[in-house]
This record gives structure tokens, C-alpha cells and sequence, in this order.
């Protein structure tokens, strides 16, 4: 069966706390159920993982790349500073969806930067939560596209 | 019923023979027809539009966009320097999501740069023809939300 | 009797729907009788046009251009990048009287810039409609000095 | 009676001697004469002010701002960098316009960027001395207006 | 017989009463009637086009191109922000040389900044009408040569 | 009893060790010493933390900014770059004073930037350990008169 | 006695007037009581100032520079663009500590580069008029331990 | 007898005083006795002036200019923001050198930078209170030949 | 009979052995015997100069340009820096035509700067060997031109 | 015996697995292996630390940085924006060689910026494993000149 | 055997007598007797030359590159504006090694950037004299591991 | 005797011939007498050098530094990209005055920025001719006050 990394940033584990006018108020355990159940309709087992520490998530992405066969990620804020991630993800040569909760184009400057957007398949962002349902979705037949 | 513009800009109407490896296989009509199927699952009318002008994009949205709920749009080039498309978009006080098929993040610099993302509720690069499809599915329930 | 050409550029046809907060709440319909009315004072002829493609306006300059003695044009987000329309208005070697109905000096940063305003005798921004009726006048005045 | 305060900051007393094919040939005196005849029909009072020095200007305004209804104001070269005038302007919250003779938009750079014209509602530029006409015309009718 | 399309954009209809210390006192009609003998000459077709609109330009790219072997354009303003042509001419795959009549490197800042070029075999300014010859003369061969 | 969070971002246990010329002689041990007599004082109560990693400092602020209603935090170099941190103290929505020991505004150009300080209520820099008192001193006056 | 200069730049006799949300409500007589009582605490002497004019302040601390131990000074406006009274404080080889109400680098742009801060012990800003109490309780302190 | 003007900036009556390594041990008294004597020798009469206000020396210019063939003018820190000042030298219309005791283009990055030097016949920098001596001479010699 | 100098900057002697794909297979050599032909036929005489250092360029064009009517320059990478040969060429006030083998505006963006083009009357780039049959011919008729 | 700290920034861990044609085939273990038999010959003593996490990183230097005599280190990507790497590294006052398997200065602009390079003695860079060999070389000999 | 061109740029026939602190006290025979034993160990020929002009480098590497396998140079202050120079090495397609005795990343801003480093196979900086051995080293192995 | 190097970059040659209205009518050997004229007043010996080679310059300055007390360079266009040159004037540890014939802050923007400017004691710009020999009589008397 088909891996898929789910990867949240720095401060996603607040939401639904966190300013909920912006990022919604679906908690991430909201979030995650609905990934789960979409999975399970896609066929695709799912590995969710957050931290607050660029070098932990870089060292998930070290232990269960090799594993998985695609990764869905939010990088939060290290989106726009996040070299270090960005090496490990492109280590990882897997498909890489990348989401914002928010439209990163239509706030601060400095927002609508990503240095991890130049490695991804594609971004989705300000759709909310539905943007990982996408993602994910968009995966599951990507992946399986590649293996023809 | 609610109705959704799905506007094309300048060079999509010639997709299938322009650079498949970026732009992917299908062609404008097949993924009309792909969008036309899922408007349907979803209960809403789409107003199909395509113009290499973009005098002519704007003369469609003043005519339509009263008419309307909701916007997908791929501006194809005009995403970066039509002005004239944005004010219009503006002016329409719809909901807009921004479609690529290719990754704008991960191409040309000045590709990266959107005058038209800060209106757009969101955007989505890089899914191909699928792109439209979760741009569609998420007006649907985005719109129904609002109007509660 | 001496002719003055007024252009208005994209999403113009749209004054007084379009945000009234910014754009103030007449028609350009009315904008139009008050300048009728202010040029048939100042003994001026008037000729209107506005369109959202920046083709048609140049098409319309090289047409009527040379039988009038002045330019009253509001070339709406033209301003900020229409290049062709600023080389036929430079080639039409009249007068030209830019007017914004708000003052783009207080806006995005990006509508601050002017790429017509070089070529312009002056710029008039912020006084709403007015502006339109003080370009006027002073055109009058301005051509009947020229000839002397 | 409404008053409304007409300020012209360095080198303006100099109007009449200096650089004429930029400047025009009337004098600081001729351009009020003509502004406090035009104040008359318009039924307001005006107080006149010139000064070489932004400290100068920066006295008058908090003295005379409080008894007045509106600003003309034509900052010469304090345009581009009176950070100390622009912040005295903005403590009037007083409606301003801000005139200057020449097309500052079709000279040096520099003199493109004005940092009043963000708190101005409006700017007129390259008119000559009727730009101080106009500026006033608007301003008469601005504050009626806003009183209703 | 080898095709190519000869491409004028916005204003370039005006050649020879536009500014003619620029751009030269031959009339459009003038250049093309000289580069109809050099085709024959060359044993070429040529396929004229002028418009003002780069919507028109691109429709007449995705109509002509798939017939054609080669392209002469002077794209006139749209040189500078045209990426919706620029798109069309990617789009086309065939060989391109870019002319201008004026040296483009000797102008205002932002004329010597072309977002056509990239894509072209070549660019020549500067060497007025006859500019368009040599390019013709280029292609010829070069269209030839390819192919071989 | 109102708890103020004083936070001490990388390197900064390392004071009185490092370069007393610039960050004093005084160890982070002294400082907050003298933070504890004056919250005594002031009556209020101070949590202490101190990190290397942006993430600790993130997890900790997670953990207690929800029972306290003051920050204190000398960011270190994570003030230039340290999205992540901006975003968690962003959504404290407590009130911040960053300080630092040194004066950042007079050492290298990329010090004198802050990503913090657009959150904050407040900097003060160059005042060495006092500045931390004085931060204090000025939250629990704050949050005295916020919940009037 | 040690004597310190207490210099305000331009519009801040205004305080209290002036925007009170961004200023505070006490006027500037207010502070300088406070100030005052605050000096006489520590044993120092105050000489206060204030001008809208840059060249009135240099003439001031050219008088009494020579005459005092250190400076407090809000330079206002002057702050971004003031470089002659930045010579003329580095001329005074006295400590400086820069003070500013509100927060300069949570406002537009410009307000957070100072000319100044490169010569001055340190900055505080944001905390109001108690940044003042604080800029002189440290240069009570500064002083002092320079003297041994 | 022809007149110069010998125009000194802001803080340049500290000279002397001032960090003598970089402006040197002279006073401004010393060196205009220096002045005074070449004029002498050179058969030409100076006038004197010296502000830390930008105003006052625009005032100076407007009084005496028009009795004067030239001005030797060290603007001080206004050299690098002194617009007012710059549109008062240019109203002069006469012969001006531009002084600076020490090397603006071997300090701060800021300090190379002259606003006024694109009007001057000349500059000359780092050559201490010989750099006037040079100016004088050059400027009685200049005005010579341009009566002839 | 009028004479033409011909002039190739550094590496250019390597020509046919440097990188083909970009240069083209033809030798200096080569191209030498074409334009001799062809200056036959055009009834020029033509001086050929190629050198790898800048200095002596500028020494024949120095020794030479006073006996020629024109000038065809590739001057290599000098095309990017050498503001000596600049100055150089400016001086010889001669026709100039700048050629390039390659299309320097498809290559790395410091290749696309030329210092030398806005002297020239015109530049073709891109057309391999050709370019410089184009600019021979060009100047032979432009040379008559002027004369007359 | 002396002892120097090599260390390794995120994702060195995988070298050998990581994109071999950039980074060589060798595994971090393989390259620890020659340094520490190169360590032998030249008889210092060697401390190897890897971590993905900035703060660790710091963590270890503050520990080990106080018994060492130099330093080897990769920063991997935080070399771009580590910037409390950067002073913790500054804190050591140790001799300093910055090592990168590939040439930084030939990828992506953003790799050829280190801010550690300021603080180092020297970099080298695109050397692959031997690099760090040639470091260690240098720092054994460089410690022993320092200490004479 | 293999040979292996060692290149001095302007200045460097200076060592020993330039600037010591940051160049070393070697002269350039002393280093270049240590470099031809090094290559006598590695079984290599050297060839050395220096020259102050970059045309006489150029025309050294024409002649010698092609009966060469690799290059160690250091370009002295060429390195940042050489751009012929970096043509010319590019033209060899031999491996080269760039070496700078000194740290040019910690020095002046503009001397860390260097046009040739996108060429180099990589590059020492910092290493005084020792870093052409270490250059002399790799190559050597390079050459020989290329070979295979 | 003191020894003085006055050295001359490229097109300097030219004087004379070369654009009267900027450089002046006097050649360089004219130049060079009254400079010599001069020299012997103040009992100095000149050594006079001109070369279109940067780096011959850079041999001249080598051969003759050692033997002399003082530089005027008029570095030509070197000015502004002359790297070498510059640490070759570096190298020489003498006093060095620049000087330029014309105005270089009053042409093209680049003409305004020297590379040499911060090795120089001063410059001299847009004296003409007289501005050599203002700045070998300060060298004259620098030399001399520096002996003592």
C-alpha cells in the first residue's frame, strides 16, 4: 500500500486556537480525521507529523521518506526561510504538494515567498482545510500516474 | 442554481499541442467537459470563456460576473502584468480561485509573481487539468457556506 | 471649432457600480453631460471613448487623433503598464491631461507609477470627477495659447 | 466663513524670476491675487503663507490649522523628503490638495515621489497657476460637502 | 515554398509619419513592398500582419504559425511587458528573429529590456527598414539549413 | 498573580562569557537575579526560559504564554530571522517587549531588521541589562492599565 | 551637577493633540514634569528642548552641549532623514539615547531606518512617554559609571 | 569687482572644534581670513555665510546671488538630502564649486552621494581648507572667461 | 574610398575552436574571407583588428579611426565592462555598428547588458557569422547616407 | 593534544545517499574515517558532531567549543541563513574553515551567500570530501603558528 | 606527464611586500619553489606565469590550456569584473581551482563575489600560500580520476 | 627631491581632440608643461605616464611607487571597473589625489561612482586642466607636512 508523509510546521498543532479568522477553526486532529478518512477512500495510508523544530521534521523526512511514495506538507512559516527543509525534501526526490491554510499571496510581502514551492509538484493555498483533501487526492493519482 | 465563471487567458485555448511536457495532454474541451461533469455531481452552472484578449476577458466579466456566484480563473501570462484583468476582478466582489496547470513557483522568476493572487480566495499551481477540478469543488461549498 | 478626444481605459464603463467608496457614485454616463456641458461653456467639441482593451484605444487615437487638439485620458490600470497606448499617445503630439479619479499617490505602491504621466502636460488624481472638468478647462485655455 | 490655508514652501517666493519654461511667468503676488479673487466668488477666506525653511511651515500649520477648513499646498523640493512637514499635515486632518506648476512626474526621478500626496486627497501637477485654481475650486466645494 | 510570417505591433502602422528622426520616413506599406521583392528573391513567402491589439497578434499567431517556417516581429511597446505574445511565440516553436527600427539600447531605461529576446534566434536594432531585410535573409538560410 | 514569560533566544546563556565588550559582563544567572527583585516589587511573576532552538522557544511559549499575560524576549539572531517565533508570539496575543543588550541599530546592516519587533509593543536596545528591567517594569504597568 | 539635554524634533510640542491612539494623551508639558520630578530623584539636571526646525536644534546643542554629560532626544520626523542634526549630535561626543512613543518599526516602512541610532547608545521605542523615565534613568546610570 | 559667495552648511561653524582628524585644526574664522587674503591677490570680493538651516541659506541665496558671479559652497550634511537647497542653487544660474573638507567618497556610503553636484561646475573633496583656496581660484579665473 | 575598421575583442580569435553550439564552426579566418568579399562587392575597404586586450583596442582604434567612416565591433565580453573601449569609441564619433554571434539576451543576465550599444547606431546579435555580413552592409549604405 | 570539532549541518547525515553527482559517493562515515587516520598523522585529536537542528548544533559548541584549539565545519544550508549558528560560532573565538563538498558558488545565487564566511578564516568549497582533508591540514599547522 | 598551468592575476607578483597582514609574508618564487616540489611529489608539471593585464592572461591561456589538463589561478582583482578572463577559461574546458590568499568573503562587500567561481571546479579562499598547494593537490588527483 | 607620479588612463591621449565642450582644448602635452611649470615652483620632480592598459599602468605604478612620494591619477574610465588598478594604487601606501576634467557627478549615472575615490587623500572633478595643478600643489605641501 502507498505511503503518504503528512507533514505540519512550526505552530500548526494551534489550530483552530490560532487566529481562527485566518486559519480556520478546524483543530489539526480535525483536520487529520477527515485526511484519514479520505485515504482510506483513495487507498493510501497516511503518516502525520508536526513539530515546532525545522531539524525534527528534517529528521522525519530522514527515517520515513524512503518509506513513503509522497508527501503532503505544510511548512508553516518556514516556508519562507526553511533551506534546511527544503535540502531534506529534495533528498527525498518524492512528489511534494505543498499547502497553506491561508492565500499566502494576499498578505504580508515577505508571505508569498516560498522556498519550498521550486521543489513541489504544485501548491494549493487560502482553501482552507479542504486544501489537504486536494492535495492528498491529487497524490494518490499522481503516484500511481508515476508507476505506470 | 449558482453559476461559475471559468475563464482562460491568452494562449489555453491551446492546450494539448502547446509544450504537453509543462501544460500536460488534454486539450481546453476536454477539460471542459471534465469540469461540465463535475458541475453537475456538484449542482452548479458553468459559464465556460476563453480569449487571447484581455480587453475582451474584461468586456465577459462586466457582462457576466452579475450574473454569477463564484470565479476559476487561469490568466495564463496576464497573471503577471494585467492590471486591467485584476480592477476587473475586483469590481466583481466574487469569490476567484487562481489556477495554473504548470508550477509557477518553479519556473521563470517573474512567473512566480501574481498581480492577480491578493484578490483570489486562493490558488492552485501545479495539478494539471485536476487543478480546476478542486478549484470548482471548493467554490461550490465555499459559496454555499457564504450565503448561510 | 476645436476638438478634444476623452478616453477612458478599462473598467471605466463601470463608474458608479464600481466601489463608490473610491470611485465616487456617478456614471460615467453623467460624467460625460457635465462635460458636455462644461465644453459647449468653453466653446470646445468633445469626442468620447472609453474600452476595456488597449488595441481599441490606440486604434481610436491614430483614428481621431489627428483632427483634435487635445487629449483629456483616464487610462484606468493602462496607467501602470500600457506601453503601446503610451507610444500612440506620444505620437499623436497633442496635449494630454491625465486624470485618476482617486489619488493613486495613496494606494497600492504599484499605482503610484505612471508610464504615461511623462508624455502628459500634466496629472490631475483624487478630485473624483471634477478632476475631468479642470483638465477640460485647462486644455481650452491651454490650446488657445499654443496657437498664439 | 470657511478658511482655507495656501502654502508654498522654498523657493516659490522666487515664481516670475525663476526658470520661466518650467515655472510660467507670474509671480507668487499675481498667482494669490487670482486665488483670492477666485476666493471670493467661492465665498471662502484664504491665508497665504511662503517660507525657505520647513520648521517655518511646520509653526504655521499648528498655528493657523486648527481656524481652518482646508489646505492648498505646494511644498516645492520639501515634497521629497519634509518627513517633519508631512507629519505636521497629517495632525491637521484637514482635506489638503497638493499643486505643483510643473509635470513633476516628466522631470528628474526624485521628483516623481511625493511623500504628502498620501495624506493629500488629491494632487494636481503641470497646470501651472491655474492648478492653484483648481485645487481651491475643489477644496470649496470638498468641505461643504463633508459638513453635510 | 517556405512561409514566414512578418509581424508589426501596436502603432508600427504609423512608420513614416511617426517621429521620423526615430523610426524613419518609409511607410509600413514602403518596407513591405521591399521585403516582397527580397522574398521572391529568396524564393520565400511572406504573410503580413499589423494590429495594435496583442490579443489580435496571438490569434493570428495560433492561426498562422502551424503553416508557417519562421517569424519576423517587431513587437513595437509589447516588447517590454507583452508575456501573453511571448507565451504565443514560445508556443510556436518556430525560428524568430526580433527587429526594431531604433536602437532600443539607446533610449529610455526600460526600452532596452526585451522579454521577447529570450526566445529568439536573434535580435537586430537600430539599422531602421533594412533591419528587416537581413532578418529575412536570416531566416531564409537559416530555415534551410535546419533542414538539412 | 499576573506571570510575565521572560525568554532568552540562542547564545544568550552564554553572557558574561561572551564578548563583554558588547553584551556586558554580567551572566544571564546575574540578570535574572535582579529581574526576580524587581518583579518582587512590581508583583509580579516571572517564568524563565532560555534556548538555543527556535522550536524549544516556540514549544515553551505554546505551553505557557496561555497563563501569562506579558512577554519579555531578547529574540538573539533569531530576531533577524525567525519567522516561526513571530508567528507563535503572534498568536499569544500577549504584549511583547523585545530588548536587546547591544544597540542593533549601530552594529552590522542585517542587525538593525527585526521580524519581531512589527508584533511587539515596544524595543529597546543598547541599555544592557537594564534594558531588561526596564521591559518589565513598563509590561506590568501595561497590563495593569489593559484590564481597566 | 550632571546636566542632560532633552530634545523633541518637530510636532511634538503637539503631544496630546496629536493622535492620541499612536501618541498617547499626556502633552509634552505632562512629560517633561514627570521627567522633572524624575530627575531631581537621580540627582541630575534637565535642559529641555524642542523645535520644528532641524536648524534650531543644532544651534541649540551646539550652545549647550559643551555644557552637558548626555542627551535624550525623539528626533520626530527628523529621525529619517535629519543628517545634519546627526553630525551635529556626533559632535557632541555625549551619550545619546534615542526615544520614540510608538513603536517605529510597526508603522510604514520608512519610520523604522534612523539616521540617528547609529550614534547613540541605545533606542527605545514603543513604551510612550515612560520611555523617556527610562532613557534618563539609564543615562543617570551610564554616566556616571563612564566617570569612574 | 566681481563677488563670491562663500556658503558654509550646517555644524561647519564648529570646524576646529570638530573631530579634528577628519575636518582638520582650522576654524572657520581661520579659514575665511585664508579666503580673504587670496581674494585679495585674486582681485574678487567674498561674502560669507554660514547656517545650520537649510531655510536661512536659501533666504542668503535669494538676497544675494543676483549681486554675484559665483558661489563656493561646502553644503554640509544638506549635500546629501538638501533638495530646497539644490533648487535655490540652480535658480541662481551662476558658476558654483562644491567644497568638502574631507573625503565624502572614503566614509559612510551615504556621504558620496551629492544632491547638488550635478549642478556644480565642480567638486572637490579631502583636500581640507586648500579644497576653498582651489575653489576661489578656479571660480575667479572661470567667471573671467565666461565674460569674454 | 571609404574605409571600414572591423575590430573582434577577446576570445574571438578562437573562433571555430570555442564552444560551436554557441559560436558557430567558422574561424575568424573565415568570417575574415566573407566580409572581404562582400566589401568588394560593396566597394569598401576594410581593416581587421583583433586583440584579447582591451588596451590595445583602444590604441588602433586611436591610430585608425581617424582615417575610416565606420565602425563593426564584437567586442566580446568588453560588450559588458569596458567603459574604456566605451569612451574610446565615443571619441572616434564614427557609425558604429555591434555585433554578436550569439543572442546575448538568451544567455546569463549580465550577458544582455551591453555599455557599448548606446553609442552604436545599431546591434545584431544572434545570427552567427552572418551578423557582421548585415552590419557591413548596413554601414556601407549609411556611410553613403550621411555624405550626402 | 590539541582537538578540533568537525562538524556537520542538516542532512550531511546522508551523504553517499544524497544526489551523488553533487555530493560525491561517500558516507559521512567514509569521510570521518580518512579525517581521523589524517588526524593521526598530524596528531591532533578530532570531535564529530551532525544534527539537522540549528540549536543543537549551538548546544554542542558551547560544550565542546571551550576545550578545542579549531573548527572544521559544513553548515549544510544554515550557511545561507544560520545566523545564530553565526554567532555561536563568532562566541567561540576559535580559527574557523568552512568546508562544502560541491561549488556553492556555482548553483543556485542564494548558495554563493554564507554568513558564517565573515567569521572564518577561509573557505573551501567544491573539493568534495577532500576539502575537509585540506582543512583539517591547514587548521593543525595554523593552531600550531598561532601558538608561537 | 600531465601539466597544470598555475596563474597569477594584477598585483600578485607583489607578495611579500603587499600588504603582509592580509597577503603573508611569502614572495610569489617563494611559493611557486613550494608548489614545483609539490609537483614533483604528484608526478606533475607545472607551468607558471603573472601578469598585471588580463589580455596578456588571455593570450597565455590560448596558447598553453590546449597541452594542459588543469588549472590553478588566482585572478587577484580580475576575479570580480574579468569577464574576458572568464570567457577564456571557459574556452579551455579544463578542470580549474581558484585560490585566494586571502578570506575575500570578510573583506569588502564587493570583493566575495567572483565572475570565474561558476567556472571553477571549486574554490580555496583564506588559506594564505597553502591554498595552492591544496589546489595543486586536488587537481592533481582530479586529473587523474577524470581520466578513467 | 620629492618625486610626484602623474599618471593618466585610457583616451587621455586624446586630449585636445577629444569632445572639446566636456574635456577642454588643451592636449595632454600642453597639460603636462604647465604642470611641469609648476612642479619646479614647488621644487618637485613629476614622472608623467599615459596608457590605454590598465595593466601598464599597473607595471608603471610597480616599477616607480618605491621612488616616489605622491600620485595624481586621472584613472580615465578605469575610474569606475579598474579593480586592479585600484589595489595596485593601494599597494603603493602613497597619497594619492584623483582628478577628473569634468564633472563626473553631472553625466551618466555609473560616471559618478569611482572605485578608486576611497584610496584616494581627495578628488577634484570638473575643474578642468587647473585641476591638476590644484592637486599637485597640495600634494606638494601633504608631502611635506607628513615628513614632519
Amino acid at each position: 500500500m502507498r505511503r503518504i508523509l503528512v507533514i505540519h510546521g512550526p505552530n500548526l498543532n494551534r489550530l483552530g486556537a490560532r487566529d481562527p479568522a485566518i486559519y480556520g477553526t478546524l483543530t489539526l486532529q480535525d483536520i487529520q480525521e477527515r485526511l484519514a478518512e479520505k485515504a482510506q477512500e483513495l487507498g493510501v495510508e497516511l503518516l502525520f507529523f508536526q513539530s515546532n523544530s525545522e531539524g525534527a521534521i528534517i529528521d522525519f523526512l530522514q527515517e520515513h521518506a524512503p518509506h513513503a511514495q509522497g508527501i503532503v506538507i505544510n511548512p508553516g512559516a518556514l516556508t519562507h526561510y526553511g533551506l534546511s527543509l527544503r535540502d531534506a525534501l529534495a533528498d527525498t526526490r518524492l512528489p511534494i504538494v505543498e499547502v497553506h491554510l491561508s492565500n499566502i499571496h494576499a498578505r504580508e510581502e515577505w508571505r508569498s515567498k516560498s522556498v519550498i514551492a521550486p521543489l513541489a509538484v504544485g501548491q494549493i493555498c487560502g482553501l482552507g482545510w479542504r486544501g489537504y483533501l486536494y492535495a492528498l487526492d491529487f497524490l494518490a493519482v499522481h503516484i500511481r500516474e508515476e508507476e505506470v
